[in-house]
């Protein structure tokens, strides 16, 4: 490919585009559709244009693209995926390059790569820590002057900037909600109990049953994985009590999904023969059937505050701890059995 | 955190196992349980002591600790997440840490994150090219001398070593294995049609219909997104056509999940009233209800193999080329219908 000096005008020509057409492709925007996209790409690629921000930087006085450092504790999990979907649309934009790494919930690896991007000379790092990591392991940055953001899980002691979902209300809403249905046994499935995510959506569970009127039982209170695996694992040993519950209100949409499907295997069906809520409102929540009611955070919209709260500091050259619990809002669809008379519409 | 010079026996001392328990924890081996797990990390930091590759590495020759550059094209697609968990579990052992980006399908993304990586010193990428991707895209990395290893996707033409599933095969079996269960009506739903893979996919159920003696007609492929979304929208289309199909080949899992969504919209069971085959067999395939029937490609695995052969290539010093297809396997499940009364034993 030969780095011509090629303007964004020479491919508008080429294509038979405008200039800002041919930006927003640049940018990666949505709002082109296919067909322009791809007409402006080959154009690109006929006159050898390459857009290249690497290169810009290394035409700049720093000698390196600048990197941001993003490490997630379970990637497997969908929410974290769109969360760095989310960073990434963000430093994009703004010139960086996201790294992103998976600690898989082992501290030890969690040292591991934070140290490894220290040496790559990460401008800033955002982080969902593994589980049991302490304050002290993000002192080492901190000294350094590098910021970071902590999201999805708080870190209680660290000085560090974090941005947690509003975990105590939401699965307050959501227990109020299954309750105004008429719902007297309302379990809450799945999570590791010594996260501190864990304790915030537990207390939320705890206010919604005392807004409710209603007693909480401690044997309603199934911990598991936080996955579907583990959401299969809890409802099936809440139908194996005496007493069941009706209703659940899960750790997250993976649980929930878990839960639905223990359900099903036992021939019942979520929605009309049990409640279920989960949190997250990951993307298969609003496609699933029954439609998933649950907690929306919007792991994207949580990944871009990050990222700009993260930009903020790095430009201002000091990173100011700030804590935002982002608002969360429950999204009543199906699987509550609430809008089970909205379903029957919908295939109409 | 003080950096003593503690020690692996130390370490074991304080937390009464043995030497090698330790060295399995610090390798974040799956052979040791929670319990032991954590006992020992509470002595690691107890102790002060730091686990730290990047720092080892320093004080070798090399001043930075060894990073694998791995690219993918949708990271909200869960088999990408799958597969670069299966990269870390290799790198990791190796002493690599695994720096992941995602270039949401634009070439001028994917351009530009490599262009970063490198400026990084890399010692190799994994990569499934954006579409319309071009084999001269690697001429640089494969001119500088670090091996490319490119999955999922292959890339004609570009000497880089390459590891892609028996995408033929696969849906040859698939569309073998439904004519076998009676259906003449066979769609193929989802996909790109500018991708390598979906004209390998497609071949393949050409294929199938051939060895079935049943007839290809050109209506029955309905491409889409190859997203759960875009399952959704297939079978909308697929269920509009005066001579509807009875079954569906799927680009890939996360279509044929969209596909019974749509089917379960339109009060249709999959597996009862429709029967749906997909392709990747992902984690959630084997807890979805009905169980996805699927062409197992085993992402985890395929990104161990990737690793593999790109650490081969790094030690090795020099990157011959190499051309993998990995073997892929018909797992039937529920929702083709074949495993009915398997599916009620299930629930007895």
């Amino acid at each position: 490919m030969t780095k011509g000096r090629v303007t964004v005008i020479d491919i508008a020509k080429a294509a038979g585009v405008s200039k800002s057409t041919v930006s927003l492709v640049l940018q990666g925007s949505s709002l082109v559709n296919e067909g322009t996209r791809s007409k402006v790409n080959a154009a690109m690629r006929e006159l050898g244009y390459v857009y290249n921000r690497g290169a810009a930087n290394l035409r700049q006085a720093s000698a390196k693209s600048k990197i941001i450092g993003v490490v997630v504790n379970d990637l497997t999990n969908s929410f974290f995926a769109e969360l760095a979907v989310g960073v990434d649309m963000v430093v994009q934009s703004a010139g960086f390059v996201q790294f992103l790494s998976n600690t898989s919930e082992s501290i030890d690896r969690q040292r591991e790569v934070i140290a490894s991007m220290r040496e790559h000379g990460i401008s800033g790092l955002i982080v969902s820590p593994a589980r049991a990591t302490e304050s002290v392991d993000f002192k080492p940055l901190v000294a350094a002057g590098i910021p970071v953001v902590v999201v999805v899980r708080s870190l209680p002691g660290a000085k560090v900037s974090s941005i947690v979902s509003d975990n105590q209300g939401g699965t307050s809403a959501a227990v109020e909600h299954l309750a105004s249905l008429g719902h007297t046994r309302i379990s809450f499935l799945g999570g590791f109990p010594d996260t501190a995510v864990f304790e915030e959506r537990l207390a939320g569970y705890v206010d919604g049953l005392k807004a409710a009127g209603l007693g909480f039982h401690e044997e309603l209170v199934v911990s598991s994985a936080p996955s579907r695996a583990g959401g299969v694992d809890a409802i099936g040993r809440a139908m194996a009590m005496s007493d069941r519950p009706t209703a659940a209100v899960c750790f997250n949409d993976a649980v929930a999904f878990g839960v639905c499907d223990g359900l099903r295997a036992r021939r019942m069906e979520p929605g009309r023969d049990f409640a279920v809520v989960g949190f997250d409102d990951v993307i298969e929540a609003q496609t699933a059937v029954p439609a998933l009611t649950t907690v929306s955070v919007d792991p994207q919209g949580m990944g871009r505050r990050a990222a700009q709260l993260l930009l903020k500091q790095i430009n201002a050259g000091k990173a100011e701890p700030e804590s935002v619990a982002t608002a969360v809002r429950l999204v009543v669809r199906e699987s509550c059995g609430a809008a089970e008379k909205k379903a029957g519409r919908k295939t109409a």
